[in-house]
This record gives structure tokens, C-alpha cells and sequence, in this order.
């Protein structure tokens, strides 16, 4: 049954060999991996516009330069994550790249930053995207955080159906997005060249503040919401058909091409028009789309489209945070749960972890676009701070031809975002930066902690090769079994355990009871007599109605001179029929397996009675 | 380290001896028990008015003598109870009433009502209580929801310390609000005996319906609330000291009493003062208590109290809802982890229960008092008429002396809570009460089915006696056994298994290894011959990456002709040194064991592996 609806919700497994099938053509891809990046124009503008509005209307128009200057940026890190594409293939995220150049420890770094970052992508885009639907539906503005989680569990399904039904499921959101915003920014600027500027609301505003330096600068941190994502294709390679590195390096122009292109135009048409931003309200992209459109049905797609694809934008992290986690398991820096894809050929637990930790923040942050977005853009750019950096060594290390070139590009890729983290860790340190910027170094330390964990328990497990050698592992002797049979009834699946019991080879044979409730203890001894079982019975005292606390101090006493005395515990267990009776049944069982498992020379034997094995007639209907 | 965390929490375990000494004074049981109901007084008067205000402010008058209608019913009420405790001095709640006298359904029927009763009453007093918190400081209002979840969890910490320590705990807020009230209501009235009738704020509120019946059923009705947590001394009878039924009674005495001058006393100074109440804003309490003793320290205290109040009428739910639960699971009726007294001699399964499902009803109605109090009240009022109506032929049939008079208090007792019932389940029903009309019937059958599934279990697994007369259970066979070793890695776990294996008496041992990733079986295998173990290694292929069904599969093909014929799993499992290195290990074998555990003839022997058993060298810090 529960087979069944994993199966009717993820649709059916798919073999290892079908991996090559799931991978993503280009324009499937593009949309699966550029989501989070061209989402960010439906607010990037904005952002700058409102660190420049503190300084009064008259330096809005600074806008336009600050976004070249940005997009000066964005060419330098495309350029960058391109040339690592094609130094690293099989998938040169941030981590790998650092890791490799630079050493294990800005790896973590790097991998710590990005994973951070990933969850903060679904809980800011989902709560943005939430907050475009209850802004067109105010009725629904009380279930905000159940309208976001619901958006969180449509997007893992949908991502656990497979990469390929995802891509493709989310594609024609993201183009209807593209194409009505590349609409608007063409029909703005033809207008303004026709000398025909769109009419959009101007409000004077008086200036709070001088223009000062740190204005501009936090004008520019803000604006550089707009390159978070691009990484996401350097993470992906192995998505993308063969040959991956082609095909990833090319998407990825297109991706920093269209981002360029709706970032830049909807800044030009910002500026032009002299809109003025508004902390709460109407956003920037809606007042210009309405000054040229007209509110009508082509505005109205447009902030749809706009909601979708801000609801999308966590779709990137649902490609790559697991994808990530996977790499980092296999590196053992994660739990190895993450390591293994799952029935449709996804990295299900990371995709798990992903939605949990997710919808967590969701729920701590009551779906709050604004608290959550100061926690943003400080993960991002510490990877590509370190991702450059990184390649800057790979270049000063490999000297291909053209490598003087590379250098500067990455270079002064590594030194700009470097200052954009530092202003964007100034500027917004307070408003909550200070968070990520304390869970980076616990997320490394847990990386750490983790690998040092796999690595002491595989040197505890191995075993020496000079000793495998010399070893005789077909003469080891048989181990000293000392049985106990834990009774709680005497019933048929007590009889079945007790014949399971003589089976064994053992040293002794005894049976245990532990009188809870603490008048039992006679008559189950009278009990055990009357069916002469041969079998000595020991009844325990339990003055705090413990069940699992006795058997384990009964178990423990019992001599066990070296590891070859053992102790075998056998656990009689009614099986319920069906997955709604386990409810009603074995919480006892299981928390006695489950301290007994910690006790050393212990082991314990399940013996399950399944109602099947006996069948007698069926109960009558009416109550004692 | 987690039992330290718990007995912090929790203080030492009690000893079953110790139960005696955990009875409650009548002091501290007043307090505890009437928590529900004396709390109602802050609201139950308000009830009225504004049932009474639709048509108009002339009728709030009529308030004075609906609330003496509402206290010859709670007179009638506490004496039915009073008797009840005398009839059934182990404790005597409507369900054991209704299923001694009535028949089992009926009892089921107020069974579930209570238990739905108890979970409305955390939800509907906590959030109430929260509300009253966020009034006084509104900067707390987002944060209402984890507010109302924090009380909920400060309640079930002290609750399962000991139901002593929590009545002493929470008695002080409840005396304080009963001494406060009571002054309040005391110069109250003795002001306008002196002709100083209290100013209060009048409104002319236009009538928007004539007064009709239903309008004052309806009214009726609502005040009835203040009778909600009547019943709960009677549910706790084995709280109090002995003798207890004597004690109990004369506590149920003090409360009625208590209860009936706050609730008359309130109505007699909102009719005589002409209060105007108001769907939102201030209450009619704080209204009167502003114009009696000012705007001052007094009236900030009550306030307090009000507030405490309201939150600690939940914990006359935490006192009955686990000891009802225990009682129905000691029946059958519901699962049997709810029948034992925890370490601190409470039912603390059952206040677990309580506290999740009051939890998920909080976040669920966002702790929204008006969009829970209409499901309130339904429940109450079906166990009071069935309870009335069990103790109608419980005088019936033992004849007592003065069973004449008996019967006709308890006869009047039950039709009025019946008629009061169907007024409230009309009233009410689009409000919300249909919820809880829908959920009895729902529960009732969830009580059944465990109860049926309980005796089936019971039938299945007893042995008949004249079987167990005549059969020999010394000479029984020893079974036929066919040993599975797992094999995932060949390291030291993998050695102690396997000589563990070799134990076992066995038909045939042999091992099993599963290629989950498609390329490890070569290597598996030459690796295995390496080690020359002298048993045959199967490998398994998994093309859709599973790791659980292929060994279910393997083994579910040996053939087991019979009963007497068994597959032992030997499980190899590395016990993690510390509760946080869990999550690092043992996912596969917990899915494993789980599978294998539902299949027919297959018994599962874990052998744990404890990383002190051998100790090498410590690991050396730097990653690979």
C-alpha cells in the first residue's frame, strides 16, 4: 500500500541503466538551472533603487551605472564559471574547485556556504513567490506559511518524480517569464527612443541621508542579488547530455546572456523612467510593466509569471543541493545516506533534507520574504570568492596557453566578489547576515566532525592485510552462547520463540519475566510450572515500572569472560497485519532491541510470530 | 546524557510504593481540578450578553436571570455528581457511568467525547490565555502561535513531573484569580446596595433581530460554558487522600460553590451596571473591574490572573485526559502503551498524546480562540447527559434509600444537559460544532476497532487450555535452520558475525552480498575468495538500487516446507559510540530488519559490533 502511492506519486523506479535517458537537452536545462538566477531581475533593480532612495530621488538615476557595474561583474564570473566547466567536466561547483586548488579546508568552506545558501534559495523564493500570490489574493493572507510549505512539497514531488519530469514540468514557466519581460524591456526602450517615455508614478522623496560612499556601495551588494544562481550550472554538469562540458559551457553564455540583457533593460528602463521605489507596495517591475502595458491581460501574465518563477527559483537548490550533498558524502564529509540516488535516479535523501530544513525556516520565519533575505547572498559569494580563487591557482599550476588571460579574468573575479562580500557582510550584518555568518564555520565544523567520525570507525573496522593473510578465518572458533528467552505471556508466539530457543547451540537456556505492574510475579510463576516448559524462569523486580531497565541489568550481570561468551537475547514479536495495527503493537520490543543493542556481547534475535502461522475461528463481535 | 536531560526535567524516578504519598490535599485538588471551570467565569457572563445583544441593549438585562437558570442546572449537575462519586469511589467519569449502567457503546460515546473534550479544552484555555498575553503587549502578537505552543510544552514538563508538583505548582494563580474575583465581586455589590452603582461605559447597540427563543436558548446556551470542567473531580477520584470519595465530594462542594457565586456574582454586576459587550476589545470582566476599582495595581492583577488562569484550565486536562486514557486502554478500547504510570507515577504516554494533538490543533487554527470555542462544549455536555442518564438506572436498579429523590435530580440533570446539548449542536453547528459531531462517531469507531483488533490478537495467540494440558513442551523439535549472513564490507563487524554464525546450529550457513551499485560485484568476490572464509557468497544484483528487497527476495525464496523449517538473518551491525553518531550508521540494517520482519518464517539475529572491542590506534586529523 504505501508502495503503491510512492509509486503513483514518483511514478515507477528506474534502472541504473537508464540513467543516460534522464539526462537534460539544453533549453530543458536552461530552465532547470537558470531559474534561480533570472529570478532575481523581478527584484534586483529594486533592491538598489531602495539603498539609493535613503539619498533622496535626485540619485536614483545612479541606478543605471551601478548595474553596468554589476554586469561587468556577471561577465566576469560566467567567464570564469565557464572556463572551470571545462577544467572540471564531471561538475566544478564551488567545493570541488576549492577543494582541489586551494585544500580541504576552504573546500569545506565553500561546500558549507553553498549548501547554507541552497536552503535559504527555497525559503526566500518560496515565501517571495507566496507573498506575489496573497498580495493579487489578500483573502488568503492568514495561511501564507501553509501556502508556501504546500509550494515546498508540489516542488520536492515533483523533483523526486526525476530531473527530467521536473525540467520539464517547469520549463514553460520560466519562458512565459523570459519572454514577457524581454517583451516589456524591448517595447519600453523602443518607446523611449521614440521619444514616447512610459508615464509611471513619481513621488518626490526627501533625503534622510547624505550620498555617501557606503550608500553606493550597499546600492551595489543589493543589486548583486542578481547573480545568485549562476553557479548552478558549474554544479550540474553531469545533468546535461554528452557532451557536458559543451553543453553546459553553452547554456551557461546563454543564461549570463539573458540575465545580462532583462537585469540591464530593467534598470535602463528604470532609470528613464524615474519610477520610484516603495518599501512595501507595488514592486518596480509592476509599476514600469503597467506604464507600458497598461493593466491589462499582458501585465497580469506578467505577474503571474513573475510569481511562478519566483516559486521556481527553488527549484534550482532542488537540482543541486543534493547533487552537492552527494559529492560531499561520497568525500565523507556528509552522512553516506546522502551518497546513493534513489527509485528515480534523484539523490532522494538530500532532496529530504533539503524540504525539511526548508520548510523549518519557513515555519521559524513565518514565510517573512523581508526577515529571510538579509540571510542571503553571504553563502553565494563566499563560493565564488573561494571558487575563483581557486581558479586562479589551477591556472598559476596547469599554464595552458592563454593562461596569463585566465588569470586576470578570475582574478579580478576573486578580488570583486571578495568586496562584494565584505560590503554585503557590513551592510546587512545586523539585519540577520550575522546568522550565516555564524552557521558557516558550525556547518564546517560538523563536515569535519563527521569525516572524522567515518574515518576513526573505517580504521577501527579494517582489517590489516598482514593480518587477512596470516589469519585462518576457516577455523574460528564457535562463541560461548548463553540463551535468555524474555517472556511476557505465555502464548503461542512465546512457544514458537522457546522452540526457536532449543534450536541454538547453546551453553544455557534460561527464560526471564519482569513484573511491571509488581503484583504479577506469582502467578506467572505458578504459569510457567503448570506447562513444565524445563526451562528455569527468573522473575525480576521492577519498584519503577521499567520493563527494559531490569532485563538489561539481568543481561549485563551474566558472566561474558571474553568476547567469545556471548549472550543471545530472543525477543518473541507478535507481527501485526497490517502497517495501522504496529500502533498497538511493539514499543516494547522495540526499545528493549534497542538498549540491548548498546550492551557489548550482546545479540538479539527476533523471533516474529505471524497471526497466519495459526488460524482459528474468528473472534466474536461484541465486547467483553 | 538523555536521562540526565530527563530527570533534570522530570526529578528522580518515583517508586510504585511512593504512590501513596503523590495523593493531593483537598487545598492543592481544588486547584487542580477546578482550574477548567472557575476559569470559565472570565468569559461565560460575556457569553450571555452578546448572544443577548443582537436584539438590542434592552434584553442584556435578561442575562441576570438566564445565568440563575444556568446555576439551578449546575446545582443539579455537581449534586448528580457528588452522588456519582459516592456510587463510584474508584472514580466514576461519565464513560465508566454510562458503560456500567448504559451498556459499552454508550460509555464509548462519552468516552470519546470527554477525550475530544480534554484536547478543545488545552487549545481553546491556552490560546485564550495566549490572547490575553499579546492584548497586554501587542509587539508578541506574530509570535502568538509559538507563545500558545510554549505554554502547551511548560504544562506537560510540569504535568509529568508528578501530579503533585504541578497542582502545587499551579495552585497560586488560581487562588489569587478566586480571591481577586471574589473582591471584586464582593465591593461590587456592596456598592450598589449603597446605592454606588459602578460606572461603566454604555453603548445603545441597535437591534438587529427581535428577541426571539432562539435568541435566548441561544444565549442559555452559551453561558453554559461556565460549566464546562464540571465533571472533573469525579474523573480523578484516585487523586485525592483518603478515604477519597468523602474527600472528592466535599471538594466538588467547594468548587460548585465557588463557581456558582463568581458566575452569579459577575451577572449580577454586568445586569446591574448595564455593561455593553463587544465582539472584540475589552472584555466585560475587565470593564466591570476598571469601573470598581479603577484603573490601578488591583486591576493589573486581575488581568494577570485572568490571564494565568485561562492557560492552567489546560491542566485539568492534563490531570483527566491520561487517567481516562488509561482506564479506556486498560478496557481494550484504546492502544496499551496509554495504560502505565510513567517514571514520576503519571500516565505520561497519555499527556504526550494530549500535548501533540493540542500542538497540532494550535498551529492547525493558527490559536485562533473564535475559530475553536464553537467546537467546544459539544462534547461536555453528551457525558453529562449520558452520565445523568447511567445514573438514573443506577438508582433504578440498586434502590438505595432515597433512590426516588436520586432519580429525580438526576433525571431533571439529564434533560436539561440534553436539551441544552441539541440547543448548543443547532446554535453552534455551522460555527464549527459539527467538527466535533463528525469526530464522536469517528472516535467511537477508532475505539472499536482497537478493541476488536485486540481480542482478535488475543484469540490468535492464546493457547486453549486442554492443548496446553496435553501438550508436551519438553519434547518439542528443534527447528530446521537455514543461516543468512549479510555481508555489505569484509571488516572486523563481518568476522564477529560470522563466527557468531558458525554458533548456530544450522542446517546450512551461507552468505549474501548486494551490488547496489552495479560495479562492486567483481571485486566482492575475488575479495571473498581472498579471505577463504569456507562459505559460499551469493551476489545479488540490484538494478534499481535498492538494497532491502533483494535480500527479502533471496530469502523469501528458500524453501520453508513447514513451520519447523526457519531462515535466521544474521545481521552485522558497528554500534555507534554516542546517541549524535546514529545518524551516521545503521539506516540500511533498521530498513532491513523492518522488511525481513514482516516476512513469514524468517527469524533476524542482529550482532552488534562495539568499537571498543578492538582499539587501535587513534585516527590521525588531516582529511584523506
Amino acid at each position: 500500500m504505501p508502495s503503491r502511492i510512492k509509486q503513483f506519486l514518483l511514478g515507477r523506479p528506474l534502472s541504473t541503466a537508464e540513467a543516460a535517458h534522464q539526462r537534460l537537452s539544453n533549453i530543458v536545462a536552461l530552465a532547470t538551472f537558470s531559474s534561480d538566477a533570472l529570478s532575481s531581475v523581478a527584484y534586483a533593480t529594486e533592491e538598489i533603487l531602495l539603498a539609493l532612495v535613503i539619498a533622496g530621488s535626485a540619485p536614483l538615476k545612479l541606478a543605471l551605472p551601478i548595474s553596468m557595474g554589476i554586469g561587468l561583474l556577471l561577465v566576469i564570473v560566467a567567464t570564469s564559471y565557464r572556463q572551470t566547466i571545462k577544467a572540471y567536466p564531471n561538475g566544478g561547483g564551488a567545493y570541488i574547485v576549492a577543494k582541489h586548488n586551494l585544500g580541504t579546508f576552504p573546500g569545506l568552506v565553500a561546500g558549507a556556504s553553498l549548501l547554507i545558501d541552497y536552503i535559504l534559495t527555497v525559503a526566500v523564493s518560496v515565501s517571495a513567490g507566496t507573498a506575489a500570490v496573497t498580495s493579487a489574493l489578500p483573502v488568503l493572507a492568514p495561511w501564507r506559511v501553509h501556502i508556501a510549505v504546500a509550494f515546498v512539497v508540489v516542488l520536492v514531488v515533483a523533483n523526486l518524480r526525476g530531473v527530467k519530469e521536473s525540467g520539464v514540468l517547469f520549463a514553460g514557466p520560466t519562458y512565459v517569464f523570459v519572454i514577457l519581460l524581454g517583451a516589456l524591456i524591448i517595447v519600453g526602450v523602443a518607446r523611449y527612443f521614440m521619444g514616447d517615455v512610459v508615464a509611471v508614478r513619481h513621488i518626490a522623496v526627501q533625503a534622510s541621508s547624505d550620498l555617501t560612499l557606503f550608500i553606493l556601495l550597499k546600492a551595489f551588494a543589493s543589486g548583486c542579488t542578481a547573480m545568485t544562481g549562476i553557479e548552478a550550472i558549474a554544479n550540474g554538469v553531469q545533468a546535461f547530455r554528452q557532451p557536458e562540458a559543451h553543453n553546459a559551457r553553452k547554456t551557461l553564455a546563454w543564461m549570463a546572456g539573458l540575465l545580462l540583457f532583462m537585469f540591464l533593460g530593467t534598470s535602463f528602463l528604470a532609470t528613464v523612467t524615474g519610477v520610484t521605489p516603495v518599501e512595501t507596495g507595488e514592486t518596480v517591475v509592476s509599476q514600469i510593466a503597467r506604464g507600458t502595458f497598461g493593466t491589462g491581460m499582458l501585465y497580469y501574465l506578467l505577474q503571474a509569471a513573475t510569481a511562478a518563477i519566483l516559486v521556481l527559483a527553488a527549484n534550482t537548490s532542488f537540482a543541486d543541493f543534493p547533487r552537492l550533498g552527494s559529492i560531499m558524502a561520497a568525500d565523507g564529509f556528509l552522512p553516506k545516506q546522502l551518497k546513493e540516488r534513489g527509485s528515480r535516479l534523484v539523490y532522494s535523501n538530500g532532496m529530504l533534507l533539503l524540504t525539511a530544513v526548508s520548510i523549518l525556516l519557513l515555519v521559524v520565519f513565518a514565510g517573512d520574504t523581508h526577515r529571510l533575505i538579509p540571510l542571503y547572498a553571504v553563502g553565494v559569494f563566499t563560493s565564488f570568492t573561494l571558487s575563483q580563487s581557486g581558479m586562479v591557482v589551477h591556472w598559476w599550476k596547469c599554464r595552458e596557453p592563454g593562461w596569463h588571460w585566465s588569470i586576470v579574468v578570475n582574478g579580478v573575479g576573486a578580488v570583486a566578489t571578495f568586496v562584494v562580500l565584505l560590503v554585503i557582510g557590513v551592510a546587512k550584518f545586523a539585519a540577520g547576515a550575522w546568522i550565516v555568518i555564524l552557521l558557516i564555520p558550525l556547518t564546517v565544523a560538523y563536515l569535519w566532525w563527521v569525516s572524522r567520525h567515518y574515518r576513526a570507525v573505517a580504521v577501527r573496522l579494517a582489517i590489516p592485510p598482514e593480518e587477512a593473510a596470516e589469519f585462518d578465518y576457516r577455523s574460528v572458533n564457535p562463541m560461548h552462547n548463553h540463551v535468555v528467552l524474555l517472556v511476557s505471556t505465555i502464548d503461542r508466539k512465546l512457544v514458537r520463540a522457546l522452540q526457536y530457543a532449543r534450536t541454538l547451540r547453546a551453553d544455557k537456556l534460561e527464560a526471564v519475566f519482569v513484573d511491571v505492574v509488581g503484583t504479577d510475579a506469582e502467578r506467572m510463576r505458578k504459569d510457567w510450572e503448570r506447562y513444565d516448559f524445563g526451562i528455569e524462569l527468573t522473575v525480576l523486580e521492577s519498584p519503577f515500572r521499567e520493563i527494559v531497565e531490569p532485563i538489561r541489568d539481568f543481561v549485563r550481570a551474566i558472566p561474558k569472560p571474553d568476547h567469545d561468551h556471548v549472550v543471545t537475547v530472543i525477543v518473541p514479536e507478535y507481527v501485526p497485519e497490517s502497517a495501522h495495527d504496529v500502533v498497538l503493537h511493539e514499543q516494547t520490543s522495540f526499545w528493549i532491541k534497542n538498549m540491548l543493542f548498546a550492551e557489548p556481547g550482546v545479540i538479539i534475535a527476533d523471533v516474529p510470530y505471524h497471526s497466519d502461522e495459526y488460524e482459528p475461528e474468528a473472534p466474536s463481535d461484541t465486547a467483553g
